[in-house]
């Protein structure tokens, strides 16, 4: 689905955030881990099993409140194919509950490689006669340090698909700035970055104005948000950094434009782990979940008001 | 296993190669793909399962004179959780049958993401009172576009279970420089992440003097290979670019040092795709990608003497 289904979506919740879905094994509440721990022993299979309870309790805790959710698939990956599996599980069950489903993959590959990982998250493979969807993200990450070779591919399925993705663009962790603040010719590289993501999705963009290569922008240095959200009219940008990270409310406010639109803006541990400060031991992770993230809805209208 | 591993197989076998498992389905003979098509009908399952069967008559081909095998990650993930689970199994029969084997993964996040990556590719995760390891490569690639945040859990990992790594530096695609020779500073962007792979890995050679972070430089770009070999000197470097992408023996030639040392050259089509060229349909896949192998391990020879 592309940026206008997802500004839709924020547009009717008033809500322009998005819910990471990092499940390190700390996060799990202790009663769903143990109770997978008991019922597979202590194996990957029983890791990923309580993870995708987990997450489904955060999401059906939420699906009234936040547009969308974004899985890591790092910790995915960690717990192997049973991680895989329970990945593409988790992506079913977002959509089937009215998410938008961004898969923060950072993929970065070139020609025919970069088009089989966008046949993975956004696309079909094809297998005989038929061709089968595997993980089906709406929205991707990707890394473009390859060059264009390494966006085009995915930008052709997502034309085809009606999807879009986003560039790493000013990351938000504290080494960034080693290459992305360099600078280079008459641009720092991260606006070089940020140039070729525009430039290469220009001609997509839908009602909202907005193209189907998006930017991940940090919140963390909100004076390149500024900067960036004025250079890049019609990118959309995802935003982490904020809370655990350091980012506030009155710095992610720059991500958006004069009407409150294209940004969304990422938020992982203060929703998952916002039982671990209630005292209760993790039984009521899905009220503190959904409490954190009204939190955060509301502090960012304050300073954002989304026509 | 470190880089003194990896150069040891290579001296052994007097093969500075590593083979490319990136296996497209049309790259799989028909006699493997049909019965498998047959067996499991029209399923990702099917695709998966001809993959690995196709991968292991490869690899039972070539076990005695090419020391590395380098699965490419993506073709794995377009087949969703089957593909996973037979990458986990290509891995590991790989290393049952000697290879060393690099996991093309290109990953590149930062901080307990990084390390959650580390652990899905070179670690073990833990679960329970247990670790377990899932894909358990020897060595991955990886990107630095978000700094030292990005490398240094690799880095950690690698130190724990002497393994290593290779960090995109200037990448044999055509738009590879678009970004990465630009002119940064006082130098190209590829230097500088050139510079600082080195920097990072800073007193972790072994005995062939090679730090546990590599660098992955095209062939297709041969005198950036020849001014990095020179800047870089205890920095490994992979190879892509050789054979179907342009690289010739010639071209390669400089990415060793004086003793013919610090480099291994890729090919994946030229070995895979090999029995497309002889007329037997597929039957004869192994004899020609064990004729291919040497054929490319004899052409490097003209040009590189290994002490």
């Amino acid at each position: 689905m592309s940026f206008d289904v997802l500004q839709d979506k924020i547009r009717a919740m008033k809500n322009p955030t998005v819910a990471g879905l990092d499940p390190k094994p700390e996060y799990v509440p202790p009663h769903i881990l143990n109770a997978c721990l008991e019922e597979y022993g202590q194996t990957l299979q029983a890791a990923a099993e309580a993870i995708y309870r987990f997450n489904c309790g955060l999401m059906d805790a939420m699906c009234d409140i936040v547009p969308a959710v974004k899985p890591q698939s790092a910790y995915y990956e960690r717990l192997g194919w049973r991680g895989m599996e329970v990945l593409e599980r988790t992506i079913a069950y977002a959509k089937q509950k009215g998410y938008f489903v961004i898969a923060d993959v950072k993929r970065g590959d070139i020609g025919s490689t970069a088009q089989a990982y966008s046949e993975a998250w956004l696309g079909r493979t094809k297998v005989g006669d038929t061709e089968i969807a595997s993980f089906d993200a709406d929205c991707v990450t990707i890394n473009g340090y390859m060059g264009s070779d390494a966006i085009n591919p995915f930008i052709n399925t997502c034309k085809e698909l009606d999807k879009c993705l986003f560039v790493l663009v000013k990351t938000s962790n504290p080494s960034s700035g080693e290459l992305q603040d360099m600078v280079a010719g008459d641009r720092l590289v991260y606006k070089v970055m940020g140039d070729l993501t525009q430039r290469l999705g220009k001609d997509t963009a839908g009602k909202h104005g907005f193209n189907l290569t998006g930017a991940v922008v940090g919140a963390t240095y909100p004076s390149d948000l500024r900067e960036l959200r004025r250079r890049l009219e019609h990118t959309f940008f995802l935003v982490p950094g904020y809370g655990a990270q350091g980012g506030t409310a009155e710095d992610v406010q720059y991500a958006f434009n004069k009407y409150g639109h294209g940004a969304i803006v990422n938020s992982s541990r203060g929703i998952m782990c916002a039982w671990q400060k209630t005292g209760a031991e993790g039984k009521d992770y899905q009220q503190a979940a959904r409490d954190a993230a009204l939190a955060m809805r509301d502090d960012i209208r304050q300073y954002v008001t989304i026509v």
